[in-house]
């Protein structure tokens, strides 16, 4: 018997976002420098970025292990905010403020590569988004990057975060799919490995610059991922 | 005080999808008869939409008031095409013939002002489907009709169906919105009436050919709904 296609029967391409599709470090500190101007703060964005994205893993850690009842992802981003305020030693920001700051994660700019690739694998393809993202940040980020969304998929719509099997298996049912018929597509291999294991495709693509220039991770080779590619077009160039 | 503007404040419009966006008694005659000539079936398509729409509301309700299990609208409809398929004496017909045609549901076409007027609607603000319809019935009809949703919402979602309030107050929530930041644009008052009844905004779009020529409801004179229009861009016109 000859061994399946690995792209036989895949209807729909899932995608995380942070990282995998909009750089979300570099957004920040763009919009850090640009708004700290105007409000005479002085602040290391860059360590800003970082410090908030390290609040992720452990805020949704609480969620899944119920220390935390389920709360959307703005609503941790702001529980760690407030830390981070405190600890950058910024003062004097209205409410309105600090929820506009909050909501920066809305308006995160896409790689280069990334609305190009979407929208070739969108041919042929049903794309998602399938994100910790709360389902109103997708959708402004779409607006605010022009990703062309066949439909948006958040982990809010399962109350359970990834690497919860809840949002895998959730996110096929919704797209009317068997999990083979889905294809995660992300540029974290603990990501691809939650899908795997529930039965769905990998795609990893590597994005060397998420944490910087010069803490590139190392490339994800030996990986059992069923395609590997090094952004969007190339995917495209693979599956299409 | 001056009366706050009926737009004041609206972020998001959610449409209702079967005969407010997609005509679907015309796409299913004019599939059912091309199916019907290629299989060799003597059938009313007509009068075999009508009495496959008419099963929606009953199956529905059986849903709402708990005499069946949640089940989404594919489901449902297959329930009612079973039916169906034996008083319009259509027999031989296999399991994948069956599930194509229940699925004509997902290729319905859009009233001709459909997709120019959720373009332009589009700029200024988020728009949405909230339909009764499954995600997957949704998605797969969005790309086959070009509708340019930015959000996919569906009862699915809620495991509640129009018009249970759990529908027009989750997606409100999934929207990140107040409830009077969204606005509900359908062609059926019973359901404006219960996004009102929720705190939603309304437009009445008429539609008057949705069960076909002579059969014209009438327009919706003298309802308490923020904006009524003939169609997609004169809502546009009004809402821009």
């Amino acid at each position: 018997m000859a061994t399946p296609s690995k792209l036989s029967g895949v209807k729909a391409l899932a995608f995380d976002v942070f990282g995998t599709v909009v750089d979300w470090r570099g957004s920040i500190i763009r919009e850090g420098n640009h708004w700290g101007r105007t409000k005479g703060l002085q602040v290391d964005w860059a360590k800003f970025a970082d410090r908030w994205r390290a609040g992720y893993g452990p805020s949704m850690d609480k969620v899944r292990n119920g220390s935390l009842p389920w709360m959307n992802l703005d609503q941790l981003h702001r529980l760690t905010l407030d830390d981070l305020l405190t600890e950058f030693k910024v003062a004097g920001l209205s409410e309105e403020e600090k929820n506009h700051w909050n909501r920066v994660w809305h308006r995160l700019t896409p790689w280069p590569d990334a609305v190009e690739g979407l929208t070739r694998l969108k041919s042929k393809f049903v794309v998602s988004s399938l994100s910790n993202g709360n389902i109103s940040l997708l959708v402004d980020m779409a607006k605010f990057a022009g990703l062309p969304w066949d439909m948006v998929l958040s982990a809010e719509l399962f109350h359970h975060y990834k690497p919860d099997r809840e949002v895998y298996l959730g996110a096929a049912d919704l797209l009317g799919c068997q999990p083979a018929e889905v294809m995660m597509a992300a540029a974290h291999p603990f990501d691809l490995k939650a899908a795997q294991a529930c039965g769905l495709r990998t795609a990893f693509v590597s994005r060397p610059l998420e944490h910087g220039p010069g803490s590139e991770a190392a490339p994800a080779t030996g990986e059992p991922f069923d395609f590997t590619a090094r952004d969007f077009l190339e995917l495209a160039d693979k599956l299409l």
